[in-house]
């Protein structure tokens, strides 16, 4: 797959010696002229130290950017003050290399929760981050790959977009494959883009660009402390963002969805991803509620594990939602095929079903019968491989 | 363990057919000078039809019972009406056979959902059932063995109580393994006393009892269809309830908590069980949702599977969860150690943590420093067996 560097950036990664694996687990990006940025973070009250002074820093620097240093391996969360030092110390050292301001420095960290994060490890390698920096796709790569925890694969996506002769690019690099839930997830999310804009618009739209990707999908229902989605934009392009509204918002809703798809799929021990598509509800906050609710139903994952066209573990979960919804107007459709209808068994072909839910990826249709609103949200099967992963002994 | 078996039952089982194992599926039980009944049913919207056909049995017939019937292998659940017919043509047969109402006749079924129920097999055992009936340990265990679905082993409690010189006694047989959640589980509890009471002030025992005892558990977070919770008084033993309140309140809730405790343990793969101490809440509701939120986490779940002392998962569930409760002032112990400080990590043996946790059973408390309320709260480790379990291609 090709991707398209937005202008203005430089790259880089490093083994800091975090991961004892020796793997890289720190990775680098600059906007040498600056970039206007847009974040937003996990509403996990219990807020890593990353995402605290993080979200400070972007205040103190009215959402001016220069660099962003994230560290995989360890979370720095639930570490308290010390934690929170210890993110500032490593923002000052690059901040001294780079003869900025350290709240221009935006950091991330993914990783264990409750260790302490070892600053002096990443400040070390920092002479070898900034020495490896390159505006091309081999260090958007190397940066894609010292993010990843448990990930078994790089996610990028990229788009462009014109308008009036110009061309600006948006790229985006995600990790994520555990504690993956609505309202992001252990979810570090970069996206860059060479377009110009002001903050506050930049950030509307990465908010309405997120709403139907990131939280639309779930591994395993759990929130993470560290979720970090930060938009930079460099204007280098000459493209500017009220002229460009609509077509970056497709862009940048098409990298969103296309990073979201790829952290699902590449969810722990994930196999099927299920496109589990809502229709009929009163409005989106109840289609999102059975949605959510079907998409971490430990049974119905696990029959999605086996291929099941089970779709009383479905409706049984519907009953079971907060939404009022009346599970005898309920129609589900595995695929082409109808299952259920006004909440009752209907006669369908159960081997063509296991067939097509044997597909790694799928669609599954709920109708509610109840209004116009709907929503398409990504789930997985729940799998002995993510059992294994998550169980064994960390500390 | 001796079971005490109270005054005016009899009990019975037989194989009808329904599982394709061959193994027992009917159960039956019969008053045959009627019992006084209360009764509490699952809150999911999609109630299978015997709950359904229950509850209203029990307003016609004003709460008297005087025989309950059982058949495990299929939940006669989103079946439409013509579940209901076959529920109440089981329940006809029965009361043509007793010469009694079938108002009377309490059905209850667990198993698949959506599958036609086999009504005349279980019409064709009922000769077979009523002869094989009787009033002893056996036929009470013959009993508790043919409401097993994924069950591996038969859930018995029973206690006495004296007072003014009289013995009654509560008899509580169970089943459920799997779809285990708070408000009730695909669990079907039958609780016999030989106590006289109104159904009012048995139904107000039952609930405070399933309070602290089926509603302080969960496997897998999801609520069945076909939840119910009987409690039958045959009166037979000259105990009357409002002078043996508190007593009966006591033995009711041994029994309801026992059984509860035997349902965890044998939910579906489960190798641990993990008592959760929610201490320092501001009331009952916030300690529950703080409690289920760690109790249904996957994270915390694959943890404890592991026995990882992983703290930083239970923190960053209770940083997720609605109630509104601030991570930095959270105490966690597990077991006799404390692990986390206010919020932070505390140094601690983690080897004797992990061997703490190795244990089948075991507790872990959690302070939240914000008031006085608290619940126990009893949940399980999420294991590549349970995925098998639930994985297999059922239809």
């Amino acid at each position: 797959m090709r991707i398209n560097v937005p202008a203005g950036f430089l790259f880089s990664a490093a083994s800091a010696g975090i991961k004892v694996s020796g793997h890289p687990d720190l990775a680098y990006a600059e906007a040498p002229g600056g970039a206007t940025a847009a974040a937003l973070f996990t509403c996990n009250r219990l807020a890593a130290a990353p995402v605290q002074v993080g979200r400070d820093y972007l205040k103190h620097s009215s959402g001016r950017v220069y660099a962003v240093v994230v560290n995989s391996g360890n979370a720095n969360c639930a570490t308290g003050k010390a934690g929170r030092r210890t993110c500032e110390q490593v923002c000052k050292a690059v901040a001294r290399q780079l003869k900025i301001s350290p709240e221009s420095v935006f950091p991330s960290s993914t990783g264990i929760i409750g260790v302490p994060l070892p600053a002096e490890k990443i400040v070390s390698a920092l002479p070898d981050l900034l020495t490896a920096r390159g505006d091309g796709e081999e260090a958007v790569r190397r940066f894609s790959t010292a993010i990843m925890t448990t990930d078994t694969r790089p996610k990028l996506a990229s788009c462009t977009l014109e308008t009036r002769g110009a061309t600006a690019s948006v790229l985006g690099i995600a990790k994520g494959a555990g504690m993956i839930a609505p309202n992001m997830a252990t979810m570090l999310v970069y996206v860059f883009t060479d377009i110009q804009g002001e903050s506050r618009d930049l950030r509307n739209a990465l908010q309405a660009a997120c709403d139907v990707s990131f939280n639309c999908i779930s591994v395993d229902h759990d929130t993470s402390t560290n979720d970090t989605l930060l938009l930079l934009a460099s204007g280098k392009s000459g493209v500017r963002l009220p002229a460009a509204r609509a077509q970056f918002g497709e862009a940048l809703t098409f990298v969103c969805r296309s990073l979201a798809e790829q952290i699902v799929s590449d969810g722990e021990g994930v196999q099927h991803v299920a496109h589990l598509h809502i229709e009929g509800a009163r409005h989106h906050e109840e289609a999102m509620v059975v949605a959510k609710t079907i998409a971490s139903s430990m049974l119905v994952k696990t029959a999605l594990t086996g291929a099941d066209p089970n779709w009383g573990r479905i409706l049984a979960a519907i009953g079971r939602c907060s939404a009022n919804v009346d599970p005898n107007r309920v129609n589900i459709y595995i695929g082409p095929q109808q299952v259920c209808r006004n909440g009752e068994s209907r006669k369908f072909d159960e081997k063509a079903a296991h067939r097509y839910l044997s597909q790694p990826s799928y669609d599954i249709r709920i109708q509610l019968g109840r209004g116009k609103a709907g929503v398409e949200f990504l789930t997985t099967d729940l799998t002995a491989e993510y059992v294994r992963i998550n169980a064994e002994y960390s500390t």
